[in-house]
């Protein structure tokens, strides 16, 4: 008898490595940038920096400047971009880890000259459409010719681009071009994430900056996944029960059983990043002769636990696996099924500490 | 010049202590039991658990073995229950820190007869109309006397106690008394968690879980809360900018300036654990004159960024804090605006590693 109650998280940095290196070729001659903020999606920001760094990857982005401090130890050559910039809070973690900050806007670059770190020169962001950071035209012709020639980069980010045809795309592509050609003409720059690369190569520039896409995300969804799944989510069921017909499920017993059904507790709940939005709607996944089967969550999601109609399963029992994440039920499967996207989905349950945590290297 | 970057969670533990001495005179005579699973809600576990101890609490839930072990250095001579069980992948935790299993199926308790821990007595969960974990009636029967009378307590859960009126409350309430005088005559039970402590006396048995009305959460929609808010997250401004009219706000343009604006850009998002769901919808909190003016969300929230809109706010600039969490916008606001509940929302902000956390004791 095998029995298990903790869910259980693998990712595959063998094919994290794979989406790099396609998503690289498809940003060629651009330099490819790895995108691990937010603790790398959730995945874990120092087993992903160490695979990419020594798969050749030298140019990485954060959030904050806590993260880059994280990656240092295992990128002790790279260059580490903080797109949240600096402040009092993590001038030390720039100043211990060499890290560049991202200056979105005049009052941070006086911050900046007034806290500047020998031998790092700062990227500069620029608004050009998302009005998220960055100068806007104003602001940058205020900057005197020297202050524009002293960044490393001019980076600004694209709203739409996992919909090629969206006005946006154009409009943002002509305001950075504009923009580069009048202020920025030396500068290298940077406009395109992950889904930026499925765009065509005027999107590129000199740099792209790959998170969604190497995680294993579709980003360009007009099309079929390019990128292989890198999660697997599995947790444990704990109990199989009868649930005779006119009885009810989970919290304010939103589901009612129609017929006789057998149903399946597993031990996986919106406490480990699971979104409570799945209730009564998402699937997990059993198999059965090795073949995939998947089974409706019936009532709420609870804090540990959800549970799920297997009537058809023949041979389910406590210490069976449940599948949440894998090759056939996808992050974007699930998201979509969820309400959000998978963005959100991986960030909450990534960092979730209940899980058994391993890495295929 | 103040500049900041990183969000700042503050957890209020004197708060905490008198929510719980509220709920404990409310569940008297019944014992008061603090239910600290998924880190105490993503809290922070030895924290909280640390705190309930000197405040005298000698009963504690957890989800996980592991989540036991964590706790067990900061609650040496407490009982310690594990609402998941027990099983291979959670064995070694329950010996070394001496955790209480509670058993929701024959299954489960024939794992337990061949790895029984000495000195400890596990508690039994039964069925009453959740649907979730416990024995049924049908597995009860099979039990011997013997097996009957090796349990510390009898345990179940209340699907609808938010709701006073709600037809599962009686239902199981019934249940529950008719499996104990049946079958566990003698044993201590428990039934209510929080939202239990606030329907009458019946519900309380011998020990109430005392979980999220300790943490600030309504439990009882139905009247004001009486509970203490005892958090405080605040995210730093980056950037304060004018939004002119027409332009477009966030991924995909969701929002369009009806009229010339200024927006400020704020340093958190849903990879802080803010629900997405609050794109367009939510708002944030910032003061002027020391009183509170609502600023609504504009576009989606993005991964590290909220977007909002400060045309109001006359002196907002970059380095002021805008407040999502506090006694002005309360967890259960947040999350009512989020489409979710106060439970969800809290798991998923709690935790997270971004943050600069800290305690007031």
């Amino acid at each position: 008898m095998s029995l298990y109650t903790t869910p259980v998280l693998n990712i595959n940095l063998k094919k994290l490595i794979k989406n790099f290196e396609l998503l690289k070729k498809l940003s060629a001659p651009a330099t490819a940038a790895a995108v691990i903020k937010d603790d790398a999606y959730g995945l874990g920001a120092v087993e992903v920096a160490k695979t990419l760094y020594t798969a050749g990857c030298r140019h990485f982005f954060v959030a904050h400047g806590a993260e880059g401090a994280v990656i240092r130890p295992v990128a002790p050559e790279a260059e580490i971009f903080v797109l949240q910039g600096i402040g009092e809070d993590s001038l030390e973690f720039f100043k211990k880890a060499r890290l560049t900050p991202v200056i979105c806007s005049p009052v941070v670059l006086s911050f900046w000259h007034q806290n500047q770190i020998a031998g790092i020169k700062p990227a500069i962001q620029v608004e050009t459409g998302l009005n998220r950071l960055g100068f806007t035209r104003e602001d940058l012709e205020q900057l005197s010719p020297e202050e524009l020639n002293s960044f490393s980069y001019v980076l600004s980010h694209l709203s739409s681009a996992d919909e090629p045809a969206h006005f946006m795309n154009e409009r943002q592509l002509t305001n950075f071009q504009t923009i580069k050609n009048r202020f920025f003409k030396n500068t290298p720059a940077t406009l395109s994430a992950s889904d930026g690369v499925f765009l065509n190569k005027e999107f590129h520039f000199n740099l792209t900056r790959l998170g969604a896409a190497m995680y294993g995300i579709n980003t360009a969804p007009y099309r079929e996944n390019q990128m292989q799944n890198i999660i697997e989510l599995k947790a444990p069921v704990l109990q199989v029960k009868p649930l005779k017909k006119g009885e009810f499920v989970g919290y304010s017993a939103t589901y009612r059983a129609p017929v006789d059904m057998k149903i399946a507790i597993v031990s996986i709940g919106y406490g480990d990043g699971l979104p409570r939005s799945l209730s009564n709607h998402g699937k997990v996944v059993f198999y059965q002769d090795n073949h995939p089967v998947f089974c409706p969550i019936l009532g709420r999601v609870s804090m540990d636990n959800v549970i799920c109609d297997v009537t058809n399963l023949k041979d389910i029992k406590a210490g069976d696996f449940a599948y949440l994440i894998n090759d056939d039920q996808t992050l974007d499967d699930l998201a979509r099924d969820a309400s959000t996207i998978a963005y959100e989905l991986i960030s909450n349950i990534g960092k979730n500490p209940r899980f058994i945590k391993s890495y295929t290297r």
